[in-house]
């Protein structure tokens, strides 16, 4: 086999995000996967808590602590949002640090007090990170060394409304989005309420009173038109594992035709292999983005004058997760965004 | 066993509606159920084609051509949108007959030409009709011999608007309707889209470019607040068996806080066992209401100022159903409502 | 409402089996539900940990030590294994106590310390309960106060095999029992194995070591044989919430003929009006006694000669455990057995 | 892009085995897939009939009749039993072609006309085909150009038993195969009994007045032990996609310790990679092998003296049909067997 040409650790690999990451990043062309950090199973083989990954990936778990980062050249995080603020003065300062939780996705230290309850440890750093959806930011990315990766439905809702909103085609008071997510956004810790006899006939709302990435999309939709905004944003638990699809409900501001509407969106998204545009009556389905880091985007007329309805879906822990976070590796590295990003689905 | 005051037939008998409706009737404590319909089925005992039935339903199923009328007192058709406006002439004009089709709901014949692609075959007699959502239709129910009840999508959405609607309380402009069913709803028929390969890991929206239940939700809405209404209506796919969850987006269109917005809700339906107001931060889930005639209502308030999320769940079999169509027996013949309608849910 | 003719009391209502008993009695017409004990909820509703059950069940849960146990006729416990045979000794010995759990089952206190790993605190008691196998032990049962329900394992295997036992029809040494559970009978405690996602897309065996209803199973047999048995018994896991089918191989002892092996069924329980022996080629799925205390049982002729497969279905939660406590407490009070059992299931 | 080695072509691809097929073959390092034939969607594009397969397969379906086989190098079929041994005196009869159905595994045509219904009309090339369960019969494969490719029964049935065969280790009159398969095992043919709510809590065995699965099972154990072999097998159907388990109890027909028989399972499959031979209690489960070419084993001693039962799990579509089937191309052309098969799976 031929020689890689990066060293790659992954800490906080004890979730499904840190599994699909693992997953994905074994098949990886260009990069060696060195080191797989859990504290908590420490001394322990991959297989042992991931038994798919029996044969396919032999690595022993370690607590980062441990872990001889100096020939490591990508640190990828997926510990839990509020631990990774802590860690990060600990590691060393010159890698490529790309972290998956929200520890570094939002705007200042009291964005994290307000809707993380927590008091940030590296205020500081905050502003060192990069935003890393990569479609949104892919230049910014480009030449940053620390990447804080988005969250599932800022991935999905942003890449939905980003060319609306670029061309300032809404009206940015009336924003609706209704989310769904299967399961495995919610994690692999133990909780009654995730319970296989809790959940298979279930469909419900959750977190109604303010989910936490409302504030993520917030400043990013404020970002990207210049001017202050508010989202109503309601997510709803699907008895599946993987994938998540968002309805945005909007408004549009001028007269424009719904080709025009959908030209702008393909012309915007026209370098983005991921990013589908569907037409021909087609609309988004979880099952079909499942295991892929693509997004699938359908733009639909509402029935009521100037309203529109902009279906995405994409698979939560890869476009919303561990894939896109290798992306943005192959950005920094100036490889195809698409490398190691193959993967076909199974199906069923 | 002690006699039951009245006589009751089933006609189109084979699908989901129908085998819960069997289900419901079979324990009514005041019904004989005399005869089952199913004509592709005739000669086949019920637990032939729902062995879930065996040794519950001792009938046989009949051509609805075969069954002798004159001794039934109600006869209930599940038989699919189109068929049954072309049977009802031939029925005994003097029957009460409860609908559970779309072939009346409707305010006029053009309505079925534009929205359902047939030619309406009793228009003369659309008019005899009432519509058959009980809690805001009860006078007139009452005094009916022919009920046609309502769509599962408008009955979820029509029990979370009418309060606003009633009261002029929200913008008709802008009222925008996310829905999502389990899969009964799409019914029995054999088609590649359902089978179990394809569904369980799939979430997606369906008739985006509209949906039949639009016409029948606005008609009613309008009919309530005396205004010109057009709405936003999406309904979604869950890969799980029963259970209709609505999420409604408004605008208020003064200004109201949220406990009085609560307590017309309250007032409202004070004398509606079925409707659950919820408080407390509980918000609806399907497998709460499954199996049972209930109606689950969460009011909370949007990040928007002055907007409104109104969540409502249903089963979309029973309540959204065969159970409202019990429920409107019930109330023709002036038993309690509840009758026959006690059941608890299985759990889990 | 007509004045119940006994009040009832549950002890470890928090479980899966508790939910169940709570639904089917207090449909039950003959008595009054009084009190429900769980002692890490005392103090909440019972609506609050069982949301299905809001509306339905207007009780409180309290600590088991704080119950007027002189008002109550019959003690149900659901508690779990190990738990009951402490707590039995300061209930009020005249009473009727009907267990759920497997501490009053077995023989002798040593096969507690063998199978269930606990050393047995009311040894001298074991012998005051009887098996609480209806259909097997109805003359014992009905003369009892004290009640051992079986387990769910146990049930589905022993109404398999008890005709061809009984009659000495089988070769006692190559009894090989293949059983498949749904995930409730796993319970309602939080572990990462049982989650949705761990669960949905998986089939395996488990406890292949020795299932603790191996002694159980292997006692009776031993019991209604008259000999020495010992059994393979090998259960597995499938992702659906409730129901149970056991698969049983065994080698016919002498030569008879298919169909005088279903008479012999069909006259051991010609007067059980839960057991549904099957024919005309139908065999038993979960799915039609989901919900109920029937036991659907299909006799098949093997492949190799003289041999015989019985497969038999059951509601894990209902004839597997609730259920047939009902059954239990309807025949020691000389009420029909299927009092308070007539439920229909949901379906689908 | 290096130019491949090979093109290849898929006859019948409409399926769920066809599209594994085409899933892992566009992967596949050394092979170009030059067409695809499904004749009832011929016309259509890949992705149209399977939406998760879009931006991925570039190919437009056609009629079989339609391709320019010179081009080709091997052909796979996967058309349904009963249909490709009518085509294939029709097609280039110098091609390697690897057929998934069940046309070329048996003996003779006699088999046929018994087990599967039709009048065999390749009566004479039935001996050209050699049968295709890699681990077993490797060297005649290597030689072969005409490969029937095992049922997904039989494949892991085999597997399970091959060891304890070959060293004439058990008693062939005590064979008892409890075999478990995942839905898309039924196919993708829109049918009453496999929509998602008939299946979703249901648990059933099916096929039990004898499987097709039995004839072949039995042929290949009697080539391998050189004895006239009967078995008892009975399947059921798990709700669930993909995955398929087997429980198969025996009895030893000599003194061995369960060490050595691990042993012989261990060296037996010394040079089998997609075997694995399960230790320190570890036993199969399907979601562990779903997607891949793998079957792991467990070899578990029975309560029953001189018992043993063996727990063998693959998924059904992978190494039970479209994985094995690239793995006998891989071999036939001299590559490692692994090549194209290293696809790590989704989880969860």
């Amino acid at each position: 086999m031929a020689t890689k040409d990066i060293n790659v650790g992954v800490i906080g690999a004890s979730g499904y995000t840190g599994s699909d990451l693992i997953r994905m990043l074994s098949g990886h062309p260009k990069i060696d996967l060195k080191y797989v950090s859990a504290n908590n199973h420490a001394g322990q083989r991959v297989g042992e808590i991931y038994p798919y990954l029996n044969g396919k990936v032999d690595l022993f778990l370690e607590k980062w602590q441990d872990i001889n980062w100096s020939v490591v050249d990508v640190i990828f995080s997926c510990l839990p949002h509020g631990i990774f603020h802590e860690i990060f003065p600990m590691l060393p300062a010159e890698k490529i640090i790309i972290d998956l939780s929200a520890d570094f996705r939002l705007s200042s230290a009291k964005d994290y007090a307000q809707w993380y309850n927590f008091e940030h440890k590296s205020v500081e750093t905050i502003n060192h990170f990069v935003y890393g959806l990569t479609e949104l930011n892919r230049s910014n990315i480009k030449k940053s060394e620390k990447v804080a990766c988005p969250g599932c439905y800022p991935t999905a809702t942003l890449l939905a409304l980003y060319p609306l909103i670029a061309d300032d085609l809404i009206d940015i008071n009336h924003i609706t989005i209704d989310a769904k997510s299967g399961i495995s956004g919610a994690g692999r810790s133990p909780k009654r309420d995730l319970l296989f006899s809790e959940i298979s006939e279930s469909f419900r709302p959750y977190s109604v009173t303010g989910h936490r990435h409302i504030i993520e999309i917030e400043q990013q939709l404020m970002l990207h038109s210049k001017k202050d905004i508010k989202i109503n944003f309601i997510p709803h638990l699907v008895p599946m594992n993987r994938g998540e699809l968002v309805t945005s409900h909007v408004r549009l501001s001028k007269d424009i035709k719904l080709n025009e509407i959908i030209e702008i969106y393909q012309s915007k998204y026209r370098n983005d292999n991921f990013i589908n545009i569907m037409s021909n009556g087609n609309v988004p389905n979880t099952i079909n983005v499942r295991g892929t880091n693509n997004c699938d985007i359908a733009v639909i007329p509402g029935r009521v004058d100037k309203t529109l309805i902009i279906i995405s879906a994409i698979d939560n822990l890869v476009k919303g997760s561990s894939g896109q976070a290798i992306q943005n590796m192959n950005l920094i590295h100036g490889w195809p965004e698409e490398l190691g990003l193959h993967q076909i689905s199974i199906f069923p």
